[in-house]
């Protein structure tokens, strides 16, 4: 069978993708890694600014969308996509897998980011043991104790409101001496007693044996080294594009995000990108799901034209 | 005072643009002709394609955005705009309206789209007297009796679709032999025994002295003529931008839209486009709230250069 639309993923973008899809009557198929894969939005404790659904759980809303998707009838399949093909000059796309080959006339990639790491000896090592990438997931484990997030924006920002909540002690380590995260949180954060900022300050290492015990922290003004005892480490210093299995095909910029403008329009005919995974200024939920409106209506144009 | 931020108009753009200078922390004034005036939404029998609230009331949803910006602490004044100028060499933009005059630092312009007119003799005349452009608003009054459709777009089909639940018999005017409306609503409709489509027919006369009585039709392949009897007519030929007000400043394009890319960037820095009052590919309810969160951005990128 040739599908008129594989999308690959299944958060914000590839949801509305599924859901204009489904409207639009297009033959569509959506791949997923697993379950709910898709999307850091599962992930979040508390979203504020998708309009028209105040302070909603993050997982909860990921499942509105994906509800909404279902009961549109979109179809869902557990796999990993390995790589990207073309056959017929172009006009069919191949997505090779693990398992089975899936072929469509049109793909949208909305595969999204996922966390950048620090890059440090300790990190991989003590990762589940200390060293985490989502307060909302892992914050609680540390209630009454003492943890650091590294990191400026808003995630950052989210992440040490999270734990001062429960924590004894939140540190905020940034490499700036100002903060990149939006005015309201800073505020926000300003105000809680038990959060200490670290200015100018990187995390040179990760140390612990079977669990995190201390950071090795290097003041980047002064050179200036010290060593902080916490007990956990949340690192939000931004995400990386999963990007990995399609770079056969597509033109990516220098960090790795597919190049592609509104429309979702990539250098591959019939190939589009929406969602965290395209080059862009803003990336939110709101954002990604315009994004996946408007590949559609970039599909469906380019259908017309086969 | 001078705002850092002047909203005008209280759609779903302006709304999510409202929402996000809330966060952003941003002293921010939203500008609608009336109470929730903005939005062609609040005129919407039912949207279900905004993803996480399926099949939701267009005035409902509006209800929504606006509570949300409203909780958020959003500020609103009734007034309607004249025309925008500048001071200080561009960087203080003022708002003249019918009373006072406002000034801010950036604007965002969502002033949104308004219905596109046949532009026949009988038309304006006849308006509220059998004409309308809102099925969901007037459809009722025609319980039982024979009503006409102009167009060939989604809202056409929606009109038409809510028409043939009340209406005796429906017919869809429309100037090509195919719709451009999206497959699933052309399938719906197609299920109407009550609705017939007159293909390659453009309405040529509307007529009647002071209610409408009936439609001067034209096929486009034959050049034939003929009368057709109805009591309503509901014009659906698209829409045109609300930029009257501001054409002295701001580029346009041919159809009077203003010309902006996604992150709403103007010919004019510090004045940003949002929603569908800027060109743009989808003109939808999601696409319209992503410009808001992203106009928003860009409006904090250019605040900072002040």
């Amino acid at each position: 069978m040739i599908y008129d639309l594989i999308i690959v993923g299944s958060g914000p973008a590839g949801l509305a993708a599924a859901i204009y899809a489904q409207r639009a009557k297009l033959s569509t198929l959506v791949l997923e890694k697993e379950y709910m894969s898709g999307g850091q939005v599962v992930n979040t404790y508390e979203v504020d600014n998708y309009p028209g659904l105040p302070e909603i759980g993050g997982f909860e809303l990921g499942m509105k969308f994906r509800e909404h998707a279902e009961k549109l009838g979109a179809s869902f399949l557990n796999i990993e996509v390995r790589h990207i093909g073309l056959e017929e000059e172009g006009r069919i796309k191949v997505i090779y897998t693990d398992r089975e080959e899936y072929r469509a006339r049109a793909l949208i990639l909305a595969m999204g980011a996922k966390h950048r790491m620090l890059g440090l000896p300790g990190e991989k090592r003590l990762t589940g043991m200390g060293v985490s990438y989502c307060a909302t997931c892992d914050g609680a484990f540390f209630k009454g104790r003492a943890t650091a997030v590294v990191g400026g924006g808003d995630v950052a920002v989210e992440d040490a409101l999270f734990l001062a909540r429960g924590c004894s002690k939140v540190y905020l380590i940034h490499r700036r001496d100002e903060l990149r995260a939006a005015a309201v949180l800073q505020e926000q954060l300003k105000k809680c007693e038990n959060v200490e900022f670290l200015w100018d300050t990187e995390v040179a290492g990760i140390e612990g044996d079977d669990h995190l015990e201390c950071l090795k922290l290097k003041n980047k003004k002064t050179g200036e080294e010290r060593m902080l005892d916490v007990d956990g480490l949340f690192i939000a210093v931004g995400t990386v594009p999963n990007t990995t299995s399609i770079t056969n095909l597509l033109q990516l910029d220098e960090n790795g995000y597919i190049v592609a403008g509104e429309d979702g329009t990539t250098n591959v005919p019939g190939i589009f990108a929406a969602g965290d995974v395209r080059t862009k200024q803003l990336r939110q939920i709101v954002t990604a799901v315009s994004d996946g409106a408007n590949a559609v209506t970039s599909v469906q144009a380019y259908l017309n034209t086969l």
